[in-house]
């Protein structure tokens, strides 16, 4: 198809293509003349893709270029994008935090792990990006609210062995290593705004007697 | 004090500063001759929210205005933030689906408000956000991870109440404005970082046996 349907089929504009086109976001079509491109179906879905990333999960170009590279590169497997590659991950750092702050989180860390039974290498991103999310609740003064963090950790355990049990249905391998990405970074939208409306409830019953 | 140990205190860089209060983000200090501002603990407190906003949480410019707003808005009652004001909250809407998807992402949300006993109003903002995520899962193509929705639903309901819980103990009506907002926001980042951790051992568990 040329890009005015390319365009339709996908409900992304001209403009918006051609820019995704050169951030490197969509490949290029297979040259039918020199000014003119032929795009396929897995064009179509690449560009749904991106415009979820970006609409919905609020990714930015930077973040989904990398979502991108996590589904596309051949050597990534299941286990590496579950176990090591982290698209979409908070880019938290505990970088700008006291001595004192790190060895608070470092504890705090330890805590959950044990209780939940993780094994993660010590020093990888996703121990760094644990610790600077609590190193910024604390910057902020709101410590406090991470008196839940036994529950949060709880929670993201259900969820978690729920989305593997979920990918483990799925028959073709280039499925699943993009239902890996795509689940985990949707997952993050989707449990948002299932907790912003748990908290409505919540704070109903708690707060508001009526 | 003035800028340059506003800088120190707060560990964001002059120009940096001054860019966030052209954007609104940051109060103008005292006025104490015509090019001489002084700031108190509030700037430096305000600055290191910002910070953990943009730098944690990932929020654009435009979304810590929004979350400030939600914390400086003296009629902003709790209940409001939690029931209605949704700071920080992905920005999916289904505004581009089929008359179709609509009404499938409909069937889905009554299930799991039923399911969960919310009441959320019929055509809130929160529901409008949860119909454009389950599109977006559709749109490309990997529905099937909604299988999990259930499990999603309930863990977000879990995390809610243990948030309305720590809340609750809070004394400052202020604080618990603020702590609300916050909460909610680092919270998002909090299950992302927890939730990778968790899928990277139920990964091990499932589909690597060393």
């Amino acid at each position: 198809m040329r890009m005015a349907e390319l365009s339709r089929e996908s409900g992304v504009a001209i403009a918006t293509i051609k820019y995704y086109q050169r951030e490197g976001l969509l490949p290029p079509g297979e040259l039918t003349s020199p000014n003119q491109a032929d795009y396929g179906p897995a064009h179509v879905r690449r560009l749904k893709l991106v415009r979820a990333l970006t609409e919905v999960a609020g990714l930015s170009v930077a973040a989904v270029r990398d979502v991108l590279a996590a589904i596309d590169e051949p050597r990534t497997s299941l286990h590496d994008v579950l176990g090591s590659a982290q698209p979409g991950l908070p880019s938290a750092s505990a970088q700008d935090v006291t001595e004192a702050d790190r060895e608070w989180a470092a504890r705090r860390i330890d805590e959950v792990v044990a209780a939940r039974g993780w094994r993660p290498p010590p020093r990888s991103v996703l121990v760094e990006t644990l610790a600077g999310v609590l190193c910024a609740y604390r910057a902020v003064g709101h410590e406090w609210a991470l008196d839940s963090l036994s529950t949060y950790a709880e929670s993201a355990d259900r969820v978690a062995a729920a989305d593997i049990e979920a990918l483990a249905q799925l028959r073709s391998a280039e499925n699943i290593v993009e239902g890996a990405v795509v689940g985990t970074v949707l997952g993050d939208s989707l449990l948002a705004a299932l907790r912003r409306m748990a908290h409505a409830e919540a704070s109903r019953k708690r707060f508001d007697r009526t």
